[in-house]
């Protein structure tokens, strides 16, 4: 940004100043002097109005409240790139995590192997962070083919606070499922990838099947919970960074939206 | 903040000058003119953590990953009044009336008198700001009669973007519902206080009955949306600063969650 404001004001005190030399003793004007401050006030006031329009966006995403969406909105590029590489990003995904323990903790379980957590598996418990670096923070529309050859390369690191709570809730005897939507055919690649990222012993890993391929995520992943339901399971937790992994029927008790501004599934 | 800075300054700057009139051909030391720049780095760098901090937390409120919560954090006091008061909230408030808005326009109506559109009131349509400023935006306890007394006084303004959707709504032959937490009691005050502030032709009010005061709000306003369904209407879209306007059963097929940092209510 200061690079920006130098460039531009070099230009504009060029012309101040060749003015200065041949027009003044025609008008009266304010002093040159004045230039460089209005400069920097519009250029902060500019700067200000976007960042002010990309943190609503962000909260519209977040709150549910724009839906559907395709890519990120192109003035707000820099502003989601430097959220998710700055810390701003993890900060969240931690406070997710925690206040998702803290409930956890409280729970009073069962005992009767029926208390379940349903965790999402795309930077839910995965980040594809590294993915979407080489596609803009989600700039780019969404590339069916492209995505799959990530998935198999089966590299995608652990979200490091996901895992805590991952952990946190194996360790309280609670039963974990993952519900993805990546397809059945994806089921080797994603279990070397949660093994290598450290996520183990789940109790039910669900991917779709070939003929759920066309549902709306809110559909599948509803069914699939209210299949849960059907054989005794209570949903006590659910942790999704999309809300079609949240809404729909047979809703968990409590629901864990992490961020993400990146990428809209319906 | 630069009040602070100057004010810490001051006495940093003391001591160094002190220290070099009398121990200067004492010891090697680094030149004096490091502190002030080490000073102003570390309050940027506190600053930016306590703004990280409460933008994270209510990302998490608006998210509904944090509930119940009582009061708004000691820490974020600051932080909450300079977004409710400053430029932020408006800047928030219309782009929920506006995604709203384009929803609405795009739906395609019965004409048979059974669309219909919700709207929870306070701080939805009319705005408790005023008496929130009298309580530290949320940093006080809620104070159930306090409150009862600014409702009677009826003085409530619109939330202008709110109101423009609410006529958009209207003049798209959508049938409206005033869905509020308010006891029954405060029918008159209410009727008044929307009058007053622009709002007209509701279909219905529904305020809480004695006997359903105790009720959670999610609860009461699930019941109240299934008898709006028994009766045959289908609510197209439902606007609510609370997430327990929006979840339950018989919800909206479309919601916009207002946003609203200062309270939640179960």
């Amino acid at each position: 940004m200061t690079f920006l404001k130098i460039f531009l004001l070099f230009p504009l005190l060029s012309l101040a100043f060749s003015q200065e030399t041949f027009t003044s003793h025609l008008l009266p004007r304010p002093l040159i002097i004045e230039y460089p401050e209005n400069t920097e006030t519009n250029f902060r006031e500019l700067e200000e109005e976007f960042k002010l329009h990309c943190i609503s966006w962000r909260f519209s995403v977040e709150a549910n409240n724009i839906n559907p969406w395709k890519t990120i909105p192109q003035e707000c590029a820099e502003y989601v790139k430097d959220y998710v590489t700055g810390r701003a990003y993890g900060f969240d995904l931690e406070r997710v995590s925690k206040e998702a323990g803290v409930y956890a903790k409280a729970i009073e379980l069962s005992g009767d192997g029926k208390d379940a957590w349903i965790f999402d598996i795309d930077d839910t418990l995965l980040s594809n962070l590294p993915y979407y670096a080489d596609h803009g923070y989600g700039l780019e529309v969404f590339d069916h083919l492209e995505f799959e050859r990530w998935v198999e390369k089966a590299m995608a690191p652990a979200i490091k606070s996901s895992l805590k709570l991952y952990e946190e809730v194996l360790g309280l005897g609670i039963k974990v499922f993952l519900l993805t939507g990546r397809g059945e055919g994806k089921r080797k690649a994603t279990i070397e990838n949660l093994v290598n990222a450290g996520f183990r012993d789940w109790h039910k890993l669900i991917l779709r099947a070939p003929d759920e391929q066309g549902k709306l995520a809110t559909v599948y992943k509803s069914e699939k919970r209210n299949e849960m339901e059907k054989e005794g399971y209570r949903i006590l937790g659910n942790s999704g960074d999309q809300w079609s992994d949240i809404l729909g029927t047979s809703m968990s008790i409590r629901s864990f939206k992490l961020p993400n501004p990146m990428y809209y599934i319906p």
